[in-house]
């Protein structure tokens, strides 16, 4: 059996308006561990805002996501409708805000967002070609929105100081999808979609135990491609 | 025994104008791992230049260091001479070419460089008091100039595909230092000036191995604290 192939989209580079890279740099780390093919890719939009991560406010700056993204990526990055689903076999998209602004109007419009074009074939060709998908921290709700009716975890659904984001979870649920709790270091597994989701930073957790979590995902990605 | 507390110093974010994000995302994944206490410092100055990391090119941009770095460091970031060496117990600067362009000029001014005065501060504070620095990747050659005739390796002497930039190890011996080659998940350790080394992306390796060298690295100067 050849390596397995498996295709990750970033969002940009930094949390607040990027893909939050150590969550990219996890998938990578264990992705290469595990001896499989890593494929960047990235929609190439501009961003919907820059963000100065020092200050938290936003900028006067325009930043291209694709650009930005190839920080992570080290320049080894293709546009993301250049992925051909055949020369694939899985696909992952960590988390950061900008999945949520990027990769889709989450942020902006909440359960009644819209999902970039590009981002939006490309999950359901997986899907549809029943190919493993994973995803952590708030990129579960790409799925929520292009998976109808599919389980999923984006952590915990109480509110507290190490899950901020609880209210997202009750917004899965809205949206049609199954929510599951989990902890930092574990994933859920939607058998039937072939869908594997952990929290990452949606938990202020230790980022080992990030880096673990990410590499539970990663290990079943593996296993279901 | 109380946490140990380390310093890390970032360079920007970005392999090419900044820090290799990944380096540094190892360095904070094994510090973590460890219960080690992680504080992150920048210098507070404009990055020598901002590269396109999809095309390799110079942009006309201006980008601020600090700025910058707080993408890695989530926005938990101070400006480097804030840093109180009494509050601190171990340096770890990882690599990436915003060593060679923003914390020094080695990368226009080859041997003859000289370091970021904010840096330089912090590296010699550390030194004269017995506390031990980790660096990786191309930041050995801030302790070729402020640690003169020390021990450190940026990996192999040999020019091949996996060691493209082997005339770097050339240059320490110039300078003074005694040079060890080593393999990529392998460090050394300068006992005298408790300097710890490792190649990470001076060789073209597997992320995984980086990662690896990197938490040996980290392990090490742990032990020396």
């Amino acid at each position: 059996m050849g390596k397995k192939r498996v295709a990750v989209i970033l969002a940009g580079c930094g949390v607040y308006d990027g893909s939050e890279l150590h969550e990219c740099s996890a998938t990578m780390v264990h992705l290469s561990r595990a001896g499989a093919e890593i494929q960047l890719y990235a929609p190439n939009v501009n961003q919907m805002h820059v963000v100065n991560h020092l200050t938290g406010q936003p900028t006067e700056e325009v930043r291209n996501v694709l650009v930005e993204s190839s920080r992570i990526a080290r320049g080894n990055i293709k546009d993301l409708p250049e992925l051909n689903i055949n020369d694939t076999d899985a696909l992952i998209i960590p988390g950061g805000f900008g999945v949520a602004k990027n990769l889709s109007s989450w942020a902006v419009k909440g359960k009644d967002f819209s999902v970039e074009p590009s981002v939006e074939t490309a999950v359901k060709k997986f899907h549809a070609t029943k190919k493993p998908i994973g995803l952590c921290c708030i990129s579960p709700v790409l799925a929520a929105k292009l998976i109808p009716g599919c389980e999923l975890t984006v952590g915990h659904d109480t509110e507290c100081e190490k899950w901020p984001y609880a209210k997202t979870a009750q917004t899965m649920v809205e949206l049609g999808c199954k929510h599951v709790n989990k902890h930092v270091t574990e994933i859920h597994i939607d058998k039937q979609n072939k869908l594997v989701t952990t929290s990452a930073f949606m938990c202020n957790a230790a980022i080992h135990e990030i880096f673990d979590g990410i590499g539970e995902m990663v290990k079943e990605v593996l296993k279901l491609a």
